[in-house]
């Protein structure tokens, strides 16, 4: 992979960056403040990796492909003053500090995988620190340059499933704020625009977090793309009213049958959009698929803090005693999906022989 | 109708009074300010009607059949001073009160409703002042036991439909905190559980108010019943867990077939209810049902404020420039509702004969 594109070359225009490595000594490394959003654009310049580290644990930088592409950059970040040790104590500060990094958000799979493979770059390199070092930084750049290629292509293998003059319904974040690039789901919509497709969107609010509303409208309007926000429960309403004629949203994990999950509420989406005729699309890397899960049910699903529902201490809105019930995903039956867009193509119709044609098609040694 | 029961009875056990008439001569009236859930419950004394109307305003007094007996006492309250008038200067003291207080929330109907039908009281009552305010009295009174009477004979006919050891899901609030009784969807509940029935309650929080998170916890949890709450969007989920045996939500109105309008969200729980096989019922008195609209097209929807999804000012979650989608209510089929509890009993299947039948039976002259 080639780390001469610019970053910006990968990224809709109108669109904040969300990361960019300097290539000077003082404050290399820069990253969108997503919990600002949407009321502040602000960069923070990271200085140390334990900047770095509470950028993720704080969820400053959140979405799995961008958490990947950050911590990697983190790593060469923490390693930067030892470039001039010898290669076996450069490489023991190297595990430290990935260790460091991990342990930020320890289930967070896309921040593993990316400092193993900067760390697996690193004992490949022959020499000592300076080279090693700059082979480290030379795979964070293409970490970046992957997931911004992947995004784009989804984006192009999709825009043609933006029906023009329509509606589009999307849930939760699966945007350009969420990696490097364009995104996911939302990629489909930036290349389509790109296309002088004219649309707009809807973003349900997406609870408890609000990713839909702070997140996903910020992005779409700051591209300049009609979008209206909308309570997640009103979007079946919403398509009753004949407004939409897509729904796309992005996936978390998908099993080998396609039962997709994805942030909560999305089978209710799915269901609305079945209900009323809407074709329903899941667009998302092959990365995504889990081929050990045969079907959704073999797929585990994270439950969050009770707090995010209940509210913060003192401005409660459920009374005490009552519990809640928080999980982060849910799933999605494959009979419900129109079709998964990936950066090698369409999955449609969603049946296990296509999902197993697509995973063999993209890595035809396994 | 008879004021003799104490309102007490009328309420399931555990509650707090919404409502409550002192026959003394200093702050006759009290009622809940719901602004304060579920945080505090905290009764407020209205000594003048001007309290009243700002309560009715400001929805500390919330829920139709609530408001209209809050408003029926306001009447008395406000023309309580005028009690020693000829009366004819009394009765232009009680227009010109409930003009006022039809003021406060001018597309409340039970509003309206209720002031019109204490005018009418006084109206027939002959003698001066004092006859006829005692007369007026009376009739908020009736209203209060009519009210409490309706909520108490649903959940009669509803609560054999209460699952033993089943989840229920409900959406909004149709509880006791709407009405001076056991509400209407909730009242099922109630009577369920003095019958000693085992079940669990699931409160979809309903944004973008948060009803169910602030009032149908708060009030089901003070009755003593299990109660979780769960955000809109993860009732599908939630369903498809096996967690949920029946859904039960109230209804604005009601179109001759049997669609029915009620809080935004409500499509999506029947559309999960049926995908689900779960049982999906509407609880609401007769006086919900609107004959001259045929279906459900012909029921209008109010949209609100933007700024009950943007958030208030300095703190908004949406992006400026990005417009906010805010229905009231949606509409739900008849044919993925499986019945209709009413006073006068269940209407099931749900179809235009049946609501027919039953609308003549409670009204045979008409």
């Amino acid at each position: 992979m080639s780390s001469t594109r610019e970053p910006e070359k990968l990224r809709p225009a109108g669109l904040p960056e969300t990361v960019r490595w300097h290539e000077r000594e003082d404050g290399p490394l820069t990253i969108l403040d997503q919990t600002l959003l949407p009321n502040e654009v602000r960069h923070i310049t990271c200085h140390t990796v334990e900047q770095v580290w509470e950028a993720i644990k704080s969820l400053r930088v959140r979405g799995a492909p961008l958490i990947g592409v950050v911590a990697a950059y983190g790593l060469c970040l923490g390693t930067q003053p030892y470039r001039r040790l010898p290669r076996t104590a450069f490489l023991e500060h190297v595990r430290q500090v990935a260790e460091y990094l991990d342990s930020a958000r320890p289930t967070a799979v896309n921040l593993a995988w990316a400092l193993r493979r900067v760390r697996q770059r690193a004992g490949m390199t022959s020499g000592d620190a300076a080279p090693i070092w700059a082979a480290m930084l030379d795979e964070a750049h293409a970490i970046l340059h992957e997931d911004a290629d992947v995004c784009r292509r989804i984006g192009e293998h999709g825009a043609a499933l933006v029906p023009e003059g329509g509606g589009i319904l999307t849930h939760c974040n699966a945007g350009a704020l969420a990696t490097a690039g364009y995104g996911t789901a939302l990629s489909l919509l930036y290349v389509a625009r790109e296309r002088r497709r004219n649309f707009r969107v809807f973003a349900d609010e997406t609870r408890p977090l609000l990713q839909g509303a702070r997140l996903t409208a910020f992005e779409l309007a700051a591209a300049g793309i009609d979008t209206t926000v909308l309570c997640d429960g009103a979007a079946a309403a919403l398509m009753a009213s004949g407004q939409v004629q897509m729904a796309v949203v992005g996936a978390d994990r998908i099993a080998a049958n396609g039962d997709t999950a994805n942030k909560i509420g999305t089978l209710s989406v799915a269901l609305a959009a079945a209900a009323h005729h809407v074709p329903f699309y899941v667009a998302a890397p092959l990365s995504t698929f889990d081929p050990s899960a045969p079907n959704g049910a073999a797929i585990p699903i994270e439950f969050r803090s009770e707090r995010e529902i209940r509210g913060q201490p003192g401005a409660e809105q459920v009374a005490s005693g009552v519990a809640c019930y928080n999980p982060a995903f849910d799933v999605t039956p494959a009979h419900l999906i129109s079709g998964i867009v990936t950066e090698e193509g369409l999955i449609q119709p969603v049946t296990p022989a296509r999902v197993a044609e697509m995973l063999k098609r993209a890595s035809p040694s396994a």
